[in-house]
């Protein structure tokens, strides 16, 4: 039998933590009858959102290729639909059952640039554009194009997503660390960036790139045009690549704030030097389509040699799947106004979005009002990353343990808690060890996507956790 | 600017010969008005191979969830394609758009443990399935697991599927080869793999797990239980992991010959020692999905923390596409007979199949009939790898060149052939020399995939070109 001890030391290192220890935990729980709420990961619609009705209309029709032409169809879809399901079966004569260019279906590619162009008013071409299942498979590609040597490395946000860190592990680079500014809604902080470059350098990495995640996750903080500004002056004067990561670019609920693209700051600023990757995904926003697999990388200055390298990755992996790739089109090629589709589509998208709004109000006030614990105001993305406070234990001094004993002791403190709070109210959220955190500080992750009906209830719940768990520490001999 | 040469320089190494210059080329032709008959690659839906109807009109009901319970729905599709749709959403209520556990909806990871029963007479356990985007993402993950090292090695048959050389390339792995024996209908010979074997070892690598493509990827060649049995020996001996590549398992066409499966063959010889990671797709037999990317990985005498660790890696990537675990779902539990779409289904396989059997037995039969090419005999899958005789090139002594001048040399002679072929005839097929072959001589690999009527035509066009390229050649000064 193969040997454990032989096999990827890289994959071992790895840690995924949205999908750990804790989610194996509640699955148990929840296969011996308890009521589990998945906190813990960005799925809508585990969640009981509903899927928008256009683009499966739509991918019900190009899936079953006769079915548009049928007598009689026009009961069952709505003329825009079919129009739709015909345009696409003529830009793709062979049906979804063929395999796709390498970077995914020309139309589709074109659509993407459009769409780029309608969002920041700037140019897009479609050579640029790279269709991939979710946004996750474009993020690994770039990172895989960049690290040459185990001495590369990502500069990447703390809190970050843990696909990064995950990664950077598999892939044998090295993770430079960033905190984000938590006490200036998690924006980017120049002084920290620089700080944590030179430490990285003095430690003998190479820095490759960095990763921004905008609108942030965990952190939902939506960046400023100055901070973006900054990370591009930063990445150009440090010669790093970008790896601008913008799935939940349609959730912002801050009244005031918008989404701003790193694209858009980079061609206005006139930066031709700074390679810039880009992802966006089916998953996040209002559409939520995470089984679908569907997304697309942009990228910009990148030189042609990288391009030929980057496509032949891609062609590896022969292509991205075909209706991740139709969910990606009508996501930047919505039904438009005076189109019968626009209205039901119209009243979903906002629903959904105003929901995840009032969600959120819910939850980061709830979270606010309890002792000991913080969320900050709600700017996007689907999370409130929380900060709350554990009493100190007895008989243990952190100022004696090394940095990484004081690592591991906060950790399994963190990861107790989360999982005592799992036991107690059926609630899965994800420590904040997973995503990075300072030390001496302690946060989960938890989503706002339970339904509206429950979110009172949550709150209620991990406040009278928080208290009794907190209560059992302080008691504690 | 990203600099060309800071990339990673193991993605440089990998080459990919199915979709490289040679499909370049073609496409360029094409937007030139030239009609390209594309037999480079295994993608029946491109060469006008219809989707059988039932997965599709199942797809079709599960991507607009409302639609199975719409009145009057029963007009556009069968009663057991909605029973199914229904069966499929009760058994995986959060629907399509939602992510999938790390290794697939577990109805779907049993269905296919059934369905290895089915076909094997052996015991299967769902836990051990991983659904995969298409069998290469399974192969890969597999890898990723299994190369701890650069000293590690994975042997491979020459000829091989370029997916394998270019993952180890790009794994940073070894590439230990083992010629198969064309003149033994291209059987794995035990000679040739012990050889093998003792030579990597002898550089310094040490071989972790033996590659085997059953039916062969581009020999075609269909294993029997005999050379199986050997290999699995041989694997036990060495303490090598065995990849069994088995996608092709329904393309088989010769008379008397049946696909025998590495699982039941490790099964019934009692071996409860040897690592197997065996591989299914939706995008070869008489399905050819291949744009859907659906398959799974079924896995044997894994040790449990390498289970875990796969899944990890797994969970690192979210999951593999809902759209493609349907269609999986499909192909290993097809509708029965005496269900209303029993009769259909069974006519459309077997349109296919039978179409396929004729086409292979007619590009063999006229290929082996040019003088100076050969084709063997079909047996499975949709390749020919056809060999050909290149008239000596006066001038050149290959025995004073090094082996790497030679290889290079013969490699162009090859590509400048089937270039040529390419100019000349618009038909595109793959030098040999992407899957490897022996030195000396000259392979190209083709599909037998265009329509029955271009059949004819295109072996003819075949034979008239090498004649004049031949006689090009001789005529040379």
């Amino acid at each position: 039998m193969i040997k454990p001890e032989n096999l990827n030391s890289k994959l071992k290192k790895a840690s995924y933590a949205v999908r750990g220890a804790i989610v194996d935990r509640a699955a148990q729980l929840e296969t011996e009858g308890r009521k589990i709420v998945y906190c813990n990961i960005g799925n809508p619609q585990a969640l009981k959102q509903k899927p928008l009705t256009f683009p499966r209309q739509v991918l019900s029709l190009v899936e079953y290729p006769e079915l548009p032409d049928r007598p009689g169809i026009e009961k069952f879809y709505p003329a825009d639909a079919i129009e739709r399901a015909r345009h696409i079966l003529k830009c793709c004569p062979n049906g979804l059952g063929a395999y796709t260019h390498s970077a995914g279906m020309p139309f589709i590619r074109k659509a993407v640039a459009e769409f780029i162009t309608r969002r920041d008013g700037i140019p897009a071409s479609a050579e640029n554009i790279f269709l991939t299942d979710g946004a996750s498979k474009g993020v690994q590609a770039a990172m895989t194009l960049l690290t040459n040597n185990e001495n590369d490395g990502f500069m990447i946000p703390i809190p970050q997503y843990p696909l990064y860190s995950a990664t950077i592990a598999l892939y044998g680079a090295k993770q430079v660390n960033y905190y984000l500014d938590e006490q200036n809604s998690w924006q980017l902080n120049e002084e920290e960036l620089k700080k944590s470059y030179a430490a990285a350098v003095k430690k003998g990495i190479n820095p490759v790139a960095i990763v921004v995640i905008n609108p942030g996750n965990p952190t939902g903080a939506i960046l400023s045009e100055e901070n973006i500004k900054m990370v591009l002056r930063f990445a150009r004067e440090h010669k790093l690549a970008v790896l601008a990561d913008e799935v939940y670019q349609e959730n912002v609920y801050a009244p005031g704030m918008k989404f701003i693209s790193f694209a858009k700051v980079l061609h206005e600023t006139g930066d031709i030097d700074t390679t810039l990757f880009s992802f966006h995904s089916v998953s996040k926003g209002f559409l939520g389509e995470c089984g679908q697999r569907g997304g697309y990388m942009e990228v910009r200055n990148m030189p042609k040699e990288a391009y030929a390298e980057l496509m032949k990755l891609q062609s590896i992996g022969l292509c991205s799947n075909s209706a991740g790739q139709i969910i990606t089109y009508i996501m930047v090629e919505p039904p438009k106004e005076g189109e019968p589709s626009y209205p039901l589509y119209r009243q979903e998208r906002d629903t959904i979005l105003q929901n995840l709004k009032k969600k959120a109000e819910m939850l980061y006030g709830g979270i606010n009002e309890i002792e000991g614990m913080k969320a900050g105001t709600p700017q996007g993305a689907m999370y409130a990353f929380v900060r709350f406070d554990l009493p100190e234990e007895p008989g243990r001094n952190i100022s004696e343990m090394s940095e990484e004993e004081r690592l591991a002791y906060e950790s399994r403190r963190n990861m107790d808690y989360c999982m005592a709070l799992l036991e107690e109210t059926g609630i899965c959220v994800v420590p904040g060890a997973g995503f990075g955190q300072i030390p001496g500080t302690f946060h989960f992750r938890t989503t706002f996507l339970p339904p509206m009906e429950d979110m009172a209830g949550l709150v209620e719940k991990i406040k009278a956790f928080n208290r009794k768990y907190t209560e059992m520490l302080k008691n504690r001999k």
